[in-house]
């Protein structure tokens, strides 16, 4: 994947936000309809069945297939970081970016399982990765400023990271990826998805703020303080999405906005990884609610902001499994889930073709 | 997969049970410290990594692999059908065993899915089969008697059927198996599941009774009151696990608890489809705790007693997607996420040789 010059001025973003669709309900009634001819009493896959029925409204094909998946990894570095609000040093942010080019990494080996590439792309990270392959480049700036002194981006930097996720978008639907899922690495991230759960949902911030990568308790207390400072400092308004992600958000998680709309305004299905990815969905619903139906939460973090960000979409997670590590992990399993759910709709015998008998009335 | 004729009087499953062993605790130890060598924070992996330490720990390997996986799925008819306990004719449980063998059935499209080989057992059911190939014959009789008027099975039977999963556990061992599924099939088996669960648990039998394929609610009631009656007229003794499953189980019950006991005897870690599947497994725990160390909740089933069944057994399941389908689906998509946890810990690179920085004390 290139990353071609052009303007990116948000007009791109602003025009695929326009054109998300809504789902047509006589697509859903063809999917229930073909469910319950399967060999299976009506409704015992629960959520596959009703994964699979998403999936065809979305795609408008009565049984869609997933040769090609994608992960996109977008990495960025955060000014906050030098308040102190993580337990790992900013370095890391780049040393684990060369990891995922090395496939070292737990997204590599899980996307590696369940068949799905994975893009990383360098979207704001403080280095310059020499001529490290496999990256695609795309940096708007080297990290975000410091939000607890003012706003994170300028207008400017969030139009740029907002059209970079357009452009991945568009980019994956030319290669024929189908379905789509999220990812990110920035040491700090935790704290800017935290700072935009507070402003969406209306929560105090530390009941949405967590340990992050592991910090203490002074660590988390500290980290509570900077987020409240930030919040006081740049006011952020709930009311304007755009706004909140600029003063209080992330290169990546810009990328990701613009990487959700973008898949959503072209009928792509997205697998929504954990609490920094759903801040970026929230952030794409809050514009425009009709992206909701586009999303499927892969899974429940262990950062306890993620719930209230879940409610916020409205949507609930296909996992459990108490993981906390970001990359696109949890996008990994659950979109291995997704597949799954397609593949009964597709694969199943029906009571006709196995000649089985059908429930008595 | 042969099915060798050899005395089946419950001494192999005798001898399977004495030799399930303990696990210790050193492989557990040196699974922790490999898990936190890798490339993430401590723990973030969650659930993953605690799958990734039992495997561990019950394979006595550093980094054990799931090349060969195999599910199991055993069928038998139940007498207890003439009380008008399903929703589906009997006839169901052979014509199932037809598109399990044409590759049509929910759990066909799922291993597929995996990557698993799904071996299909008549165990029990009422049909004579013909020539259908890739069935393995090892029918102890054509369905149980009907639990509401006495024992579903004799002394012998139930030996038969125990001594039929161990042999299915060491014929998989041959083969190179190192992940074993369950999964059954059979008209009626709900009835005898809530009947085990009621017995075991001690709960009422109101509390642990559901709607199996699909019963509306007076074909619920009757079902709960034949399932008393059974208890009434059979009167089974939670202290002996042996006489609970002769007098209220199911032949594919008591050869899934084979099955179970066989591959703990092996140290082939098994993963427990749905609730079916989890009343072998809860009579395998209660005949030896030992058991349970080998055992992986694939999900929560829908069906009211299967909460109870895994507190009984000790597990919390790995998936919750509101399915109650049986047949080893559940376990196939859990599969998927055992062999996740297991490469995790052998492909993740380490802290030191990806030179990433570790997280400030």
């Amino acid at each position: 994947m290139t990353h071609t010059q052009c303007a990116k001025d948000g007009s791109a973003f602003r025009s695929s936000l326009a054109s998300v669709p809504s789902l047509a309900p006589e697509w859903r009634a063809r999917a229930v309809a073909r469910l319950n001819s399967l060999t299976k009493p009506v409704g015992s896959l629960g959520r596959l069945e009703e994964i699979a029925a998403r999936l065809v409204e979305i795609l408008e094909e009565e049984r869609p297939r997933f040769a090609k998946k994608v992960i996109f990894t977008m990495a960025a570095d955060h000014g906050v970081t030098e308040e102190g609000v993580s337990a790992y040093p900013k370095a890391v942010t780049p040393q684990m970016v060369l990891n995922f080019l090395a496939g070292g990494a737990g997204i590599n080996v899980l996307a590696r399982h369940g068949g799905i590439e994975v893009v990383v792309v360098d979207i704001g990270v403080d280095s310059d990765f020499g001529d490290a392959a496999g990256l695609v480049r795309a940096k708007v700036a080297r990290g975000t400023r410091n939000m607890a002194r003012g706003p994170a981006m300028t207008e400017s930097e969030l139009y740029q990271a907002l059209d970079t996720g357009i452009e991945l978008a568009a980019s994956a639907q030319q290669q024929g990826h189908t379905l789509i899922g999220t990812g990110e690495m920035g040491i700090g991230n935790t704290t800017a998805a935290s700072a935009i759960t507070a402003v969406l949902t209306g929560r105090p911030v530390a009941l949405v703020t967590g340990r992050g990568t592991g910090l203490d308790e002074p660590g988390l207390k500290r980290k509570i303080e900077v987020i409240e400072r930030a919040l006081e400092v740049n006011k952020p308004d709930r009311s304007d999405p755009f706004e909140v992600l600029r003063k209080v958000g992330g290169l990546e998680i810009a990328g990701l906005t613009g990487l959700i709309v973008g898949s959503a305004s072209r009928r792509i299905p997205v697998v929504i990884d954990g609490f920094i990815s759903a801040s970026a969905a929230a952030i794409a619903c809050a514009l425009e609610p009709k992206t909701r139906k586009f999303l499927f939460a892969g899974h429940q973090s262990s950062e306890p902001g993620h719930a209230a960000l879940l409610e916020f979409i409205g949507d609930k997670p296909l996992l459990d499994l108490q993981m906390r590590l970001g990359e696109g992990t949890g996008a990994a399993l659950a979109m291995m889930l997704i597949e799954a759910a397609a593949k009964i709709n597709d694969e199943m015998a029906t009571f006709a073709s196995a000649g089985v008998s059908e429930a008595s009335a």
